[in-house]
């Protein structure tokens, strides 16, 4: 089948990504679930895999890319009762999924903290073959079934959407707090949207003028960063920039005990270490946040309370994969979404 | 009168620490006391400014060191009625004080964060001089009357032990977690005394035998850091290490969802920058922690909840006050005291 995969960089070649059309046709292991994507997106983290970024021991493993998708079950391998009770939900729907494979064991997992098991596996990111292919392999306890009034360009979004639910659900607050979203990329957009929704004064904050207009159809107020004051009065700062001047921002613009909520991660530049004492004076709290809730994610699509329609700026059909990563590294484009 | 200054780096010389016997003596302004320090403590912070590795605006203000005292009021010059009570319940007593000296009117002061105060001066760290000095100046409302049973070798710790203290409020928990203290200098060795009073799990973590060894007589774990694993369990790390490895070890240290308390700022390194990837992956809380209430501080000194004497490892008369810096960098030093 093909595959795009990530190659590596431990031989210490410049690592890359390349489609192959020889990958061995995955096998569902027990409790797992076999699925033909129909639909997938390229993630910021995607690209941060592709240019080597992720960390050392990750790069020396060669790795189908892709943890963003939805897709029909080809075949399923319930171990299980509850497993064989959840596939009979499952069958024939098209399903998106939870991309920490989890042992159930741990004891993050018998502690409530299954996206933090200490074992997992995540698709397309570490241990595991990714959704960028003919055909992957996900735990069935992952899978989500997407209603019908779903169709796939929003079921896509599933996964950063809960990315960005996941944040707000990290908040909490009283009255009515000023939240400033940092990055108008793919994530910023998704958060701006979903803090919108809190009683709270929101604004995104963004390098590129055309991606902040978006905001101006959802009423969300939006300002350049080369316009904005420094004055630290914002009670939160979520920072999706994905970059370290992006944390200094936050750090500037947050008050003394506020709240950076860390969406993004970025690579420790050599030349241009972060000054982290900002964090110590003025007593910030630094609050790092990653998955979320597939299931809430797919209940706010379906109840449209997050447009994500319009984040998409072009797509690929999936024997043209590498083009659509190479893509989605442009500031032009917001969502490269990839079709098979 | 004399003052051991900070003489400041802008000319482009080599920042540094001196004597000076000529220092202009000071007035106190409306809301003032005039203060002869008795006794007063080295910190951290002020080898991190005789360093040059405060902020870069800093660095351009010579500056009399020193912030930890106990002293005695030799004028007040209050400006309300209230301050005039105030004066009341002090004269004649020994006195510590907060050393942040704040406007009362921001917006920080009205919402109960004066220490964050937008418009504040930092007795010896920012904006105002230090207690390294035969008199020195800080408002009439900052000052704690030190009671009869606490002596100064007690008193002087009231600062710091407000900021270990601090932090333990700073932290919010159910059930009995685990704590690690990293770093076994000064804070850290008051820090671990603070958190092991908390229905907590509680050791110290550092790289010097004969200061981990003061935790016996205490009752509290402590490991060197050469002999402990890099599991991922700790809920809580309190970094006092005031270095960029200390922030590293803390990454590993606590589990996926914990707390991390930043006690301790450390410039960047810009040979070695930090990692933050950790944070956002395993969705670390990191919480800033600086100065906290001396009156509290008074109060658990007064009920011998802490012992200080132990860590006074040796003592300085302030004509040798730049000795006295000098020492307290050593590895070997805990707390270093002036007598004046």
């Amino acid at each position: 089948m093909r595959a795009l995969r990530y190659t590596g960089s431990a031989s210490g070649d410049a690592p890359s990504v390349r489609m192959f059309s020889d990958a061995p046709d995955p096998s569902p292991g027990p409790g797992e679930a076999l699925v033909r994507p129909v639909r997938a997106g390229v993630c910021s983290t995607d690209l941060e895999i592709v240019r080597g970024y992720m960390n050392a021991d990750r790069d020396a493993q060669p790795i189908t890319l892709g943890h963003e998708f939805v897709g029909v079950v080809e075949e399923f391998n319930p171990a299980t009762p509850a497993q064989q009770e959840l596939v009979k939900r499952l069958k024939g729907k098209r399903v998106v999924g939870s991309i920490n494979a989890v042992c159930g064991e741990c004891d993050m997992c018998r502690n409530g903290l299954s996206n933090h098991c200490r074992d997992r596996t995540v698709l397309g990111i570490a241990g595991r073959d990714g959704c960028f292919a003919d055909r992957f392999c996900l735990p069935i306890v992952n899978l989500v079934a997407v209603p019908e009034g779903v169709d796939d360009d929003h079921a896509v979004f599933a996964e950063p959407l809960a990315a960005a639910m996941h944040a707000a659900h990290q908040l909490h607050f009283e009255g009515k707090p000023y939240i400033t979203v940092l990055g108008d990329g793919r994530l910023g957009l998704l958060c701006v949207q979903v803090m919108s929704q809190l009683n709270a004064s929101v604004r995104l904050i963004g390098k590129h003028e055309k991606k902040l207009a978006m905001c101006e159809k959802w009423g969300i107020k939006h300002r350049l960063l080369r316009d904005i004051g420094r004055r630290a009065d914002q009670d939160v700062v979520v920072d999706c920039t994905g970059s370290p001047d992006g944390l200094r921002t936050a750090m500037q613009l947050v008050r003394p005990r506020g709240t950076i909520l860390l969406k993004s991660t970025f690579a420790p530049r050599v030349d241009d270490p972060v000054d982290l004492s900002p964090l110590v004076v003025n007593e910030i709290e630094l609050i790092g946040s990653r998955c979320g809730s597939i299931s809430g994610a797919v209940r706010a699509l379906e109840q449209r309370r997050v447009d994500v329609a319009s984040l998409i700026t072009s797509r690929f059909a999936f024997e043209n994969g590498a083009k659509a990563i190479e893509a989605a590294s442009s500031a032009e484009q917001i969502k490269v979404l990839i079709d098979f």
